[in-house]
């Protein structure tokens, strides 16, 4: 996931360009400017695309009047492909401005605390949904026991 | 700052080797093993110290049974060390084990949201004694306007 300029975690994504531009068309210009060349050159396609939403407001911030719909793209990669991206991230066009850094999301008992940030739209719905098409059980993250203060941990390690 | 395992944001940082190691060479290993060489490559000195904090009881998960002190630095960045810096962190040993990721701190808007994020230890405060240093205004961050929902986006932009 990345960090975004509005201090939230989201995913890479955007707005089709209106005149024709079809969702993966769109989506792969969206992560060139947002992820750099590795990430556009992913083969995503139709049978990627995990779910769509509408949001009849539009959304605040989405720059729509209308409605709007978001869709959502799930695609595996091996880890060679992940360090690609995350290289070539820092030099795409968006870096520092839409998109001010990119994460993995910690899967190791630390997925209770990652739940608790704050996420833009959907996408914390999303990463919940995605995760067990993914074969990973999502973290019983209502309880007492994970919702813990914030500072059970000194310095680094 | 750095998404860590635990899902929380902090700096860089870590335990000084028992045996003599310096607080800044400690700083240096630990830069190097979080972030790669182009971190552990700048200068870090006395003169970067800001400032130290007793934890009495050790700090849970820092593997220490005693009294723990961790000391705090600032180094100021040029964009290019910085670039330099988010370019090789894919690569240093700690990626993808203590270390998830590295983001920009977003300062335009987004930083009231940021700062609800989960925090390691102190570095939720050190950020914030951290900005007026750099001579950047903390945002009035407790007032109802900033406490929003978390879905005042719709999807990315």
């Amino acid at each position: 996931m990345q960090l975004r300029f509005d201090g939230r975690f989201g995913f890479p994504g955007g707005l089709v360009e209106p005149g024709g531009e079809s969702l993966e068309a769109g989506l792969r210009r969206e992560l060139r400017e947002e992820l750099g060349p590795a990430a556009a050159a992913l083969r995503i396609g139709p049978r990627n695309h995990r779910g769509a939403k509408a949001w009849p407001g539009g959304g605040a911030g989405s720059g729509s009047g209308g409605g709007l719909v978001t869709h959502f793209y799930i695609r595996r990669v091996e880890l060679e492909e992940l360090v690609a991206i995350e290289r070539g991230a820092p030099r795409a066009p968006e870096h520092g401005l839409e998109v001010q850094g990119l994460v993995r999301v910690p899967l190791w008992g630390g997925l209770p605390v990652f739940l608790q940030h704050q996420f833009a739209g959907d996408a914390r719905e999303q990463l919940l949904g995605t995760l067990p098409l993914l074969g990973i059980q999502p973290p019983q993250n209502e309880g007492p026991q994970t919702r813990g203060g914030n500072c059970q941990q000194g310095g680094g390690e």
